[in-house]
């Protein structure tokens, strides 16, 4: 009988991230400041962020950085997480191509973002830093860094996207179990939310806003650090620990992926995956494996948005990246896989899909839905709608290798489960969710002011 | 740096369960027909079961069940699950008790239900069997048949407590997400349930009733069996995979359990962690280890029941049970441990309890809920209310080695997270659930007829 769980010891926790910049020939164009229009310094960065994340942020030189102990101790509770064959879906599904996926749903918030929440309240710790601040969409970030900050001992305060805090009472109470406050967003707390409010009273919020709002918090307050779960380098960098197991895992296997897939939002799950694969790529080995980005139709940056100068947040707080983007003031529709609605993607990965080293992908939600219905029933776990979007494509890939009959090997990654998304289901089997299009004439609208922002 | 986890390979499954009766002296005393008032044979739970689980019910002899092919492999899933020794709540609680819990939160469905599901569901579908029919009171075991039925391509009608239908919504959905149909109980569909919204229209439904219906659906259509989630021996069975799997893995640690806690509410997570260790107990080695059963102060079978024959369900359709029984229609209160709200303990365990072989403790609502924000913030996984008995009692355990200063070895079953459970987590927060006393008067009043049953 073949395995279908591929596991690892505690020991084979990876000792090091990977950072991908000192592997890409065509470095990722610098963050840049706002006023001076330089590009940023670690010091530029240390108002806001922890000293070390802003150090690993313009780190382009250490290709493997060291994983604290305090933190890979933290990392034992529930990884290294497990590879699984997905024996049911390739059944289900006839098809010729050999599934598997890294189940990063194990981890005890039930989403791979624990990996970064608990480096950067680590660092902060560290630091002195007694107050964190950050936003959440659904709620995956947030109630990883909730469970981080109670682990540290440090307060925290989650800007929570409004119409998930309405919609979603239960991530909102997880994080509350674990300690943290949660304010609704756009909230009268900032003077971003303020002026968002007095504009927009309706304003159902965005996860740029939510930005805005944790940022001058954490601006403003003494011994307060702002902490972002996605986009930025070094939450890549922390979430690596995804595909240098995952890549152990392949070799337990005794298989390398043709293709690796997954969802992206701002690219943390995408980026921990992918990079450790990529790595090799951009060394000449395994040059014909594909890396393809699962966004939602209904935001999606990587295959319509244009490449260039924007700000991270709605308010325009942050350094300027270098993205494909859909402008920070675009508004997408309000789909269930609120982890996936940002406007862009972060510095590396618009560097890597310019030079086309990764792909993207767009998937609608009702199939983003029919594949999480297949894949739960097939291989029992329900995922997170966001995750959804990979498997979508990753059933795609496998339709595609039973129409050509190739045995290719794909590798997707359950960024999260959806045990606390039942409400989309819902939704779902009523008939009660669309998709969602995005005209050309909206897009040129979202973003015909960017060039005019460097 | 000492393990946290620690983990079996997918080889080490157990090849079969465990039936702790041959190695009891005294024998749990027998099932009775409630018609003929004779000892049940195996052929009188044909209409009901199936003949594998109806054979095993009666098997007094074979100590080890083999476990068939195709229900380790799905087994293989999430099995084997981590053990993980709790070093943030020892650190927490300062105690020299060393504590461990077996960790059968990770099932897809998020409790260790599963285990006996895949078995029930697997023999029907060897016997031909097309649907089958079940009760559901929080809805973990509903959705773990859910899941197993849609696996072997079976139709489940689970009957859904009033109650939790309406207040837990997201269980509902999971079910309905992997295939099943999810009927209110009491609902009109049934004799027994009809009757009961006549008597009583703003009946909350309860276990027993939820029961009475699924056997009345079972027995009254063509090739449909009915299965049940707890007290009966060979639920009890199937459920032996944790504590086997938990013996291996305390051999790992290098210790042996000198406390054995678990939830109780019909005894399935219960016997399947305690029953393997108990089985060195009752062939004389380790006498000293004791094994305690953590029931909800509102339900107090074991504790405050009388030992008596009773039905397990509320109209009296099935078999008599030897228990400790509050009486089959008493109505506990609605606490949030849906899966504790049932009147009586099975045979074996209530023939154990008799015999002073293992103990029971009454933990109340609020102090469940403060044991389980304890947990969640220490060891960072929000547990289900139901585990979270186990967790009051195994803290209570903790603080009393902690006054001796003795260290002893603790081990309990996180039988479940409470990932979607957090409505009750928002009243506990908001002060808005309380304790349930239970009168002596109440009970003498629901159990005063129990001796003219048989």
């Amino acid at each position: 009988m073949e395995s279908k769980k591929f596991l690892l010891q505690e020991r084979e926790i990876p000792q090091a991230w990977y950072n991908i910049i000192p592997d890409m020939a065509s470095k990722p164009l610098p963050l840049i400041h706002p006023a001076t229009k330089q590009p940023l310094t670690a010091e530029d960065l240390y108002p806001i962020f922890s000293k070390a994340a802003s150090q690993q942020e313009l780190n382009t030189t250490d290709r493997w950085i060291e994983i604290p102990g305090e933190v890979r101790e933290m990392y034992r509770i529930w990884r290294p997480t497990p590879l699984v064959r997905a024996t049911g879906l390739e059944k289900l599904l006839d098809t010729p191509a050999h599934i598997y996926f890294k189940n990063e749903s194990v981890s005890p918030v039930g989403s791979h973002k624990l990996n970064s929440a608990i480096a950067q309240a680590y660092y902060c710790k560290q630091e002195g830093v007694t107050n964190i601040t950050t936003e959440t969409g659904a709620g995956q970030w947030g109630a990883a860094l909730s469970l981080a900050a109670k682990h540290f001992g440090l307060e925290l305060a989650v800007y929570m996207v409004k119409i998930s805090f309405n919609q979603k009472p239960y991530r909102r109470s997880i994080m509350q179990t674990y300690g943290a406050e949660v304010i609704s967003s756009p909230s009268m707390s900032t003077k971003a939310g303020r002026k968002i409010i007095t504009n927009q009273p309706n304003y159902q919020g965005s996860l740029g806003t939510a930005i805005s709002e944790a940022v001058e918090l954490a601006m403003s307050t003494p011994n307060c650090k702002y902490v972002l779960g996605s986009v930025l380098n070094h939450v890549a960098l922390h979430q690596t620990v995804i595909g240098l197991e995952a890549e152990k895992q392949m070799e337990m296997a005794g298989e390398y992926p043709d293709v690796v897939v997954a969802c992206f939002g701002g690219g943390s799950n995408f980026s921990g995956l992918a990079f450790p694969f990529l790595r090799h790529k951009l060394n000449g080995d395994h040059a014909a494996t594909r890396f393809v980005a699962a966004e939602p139709a209904s935001c999606p940056k990587l295959t319509r948005g244009i490449f260039q100068y924007d700000f991270g947040d709605e308010a325009g707080y942050t350094p300027l990246i270098p993205m494909f983007t859909l402008g920070h003031n675009f508004q997408p529709a309000n789909i269930h896989a609120g982890g996936l609605r940002y406007h862009g993607g972060g510095a590396i990965i618009s560097q890597l899909k310019h030079d086309n080293l990764i792909e993207a992908v767009d998937i609608q939600q009702l199939d983003s839905f029919k594949a999480a219905t297949i894949f739960a029933r097939s291989e029992g776990i329900i995922p997170a709608p966001e995750s959804s979007h990979a498997i979508a494509a990753t059933i795609n890939e496998a339709l595609k290798c039973k129409v050509a009959g190739e045995s290719k090997t794909i590798l997707f990654n359950l960024s999260g489960h959806g045990l606390i998304d039942m409400t989309a289901y819902d939704r779902y089997f009523a008939n009660d969710l669309a998709n969602h299009e995005v005209t050309a004439q909206e897009i040129a609208q979202s973003t015909k002011d960017l060039e005019k922002i460097l």
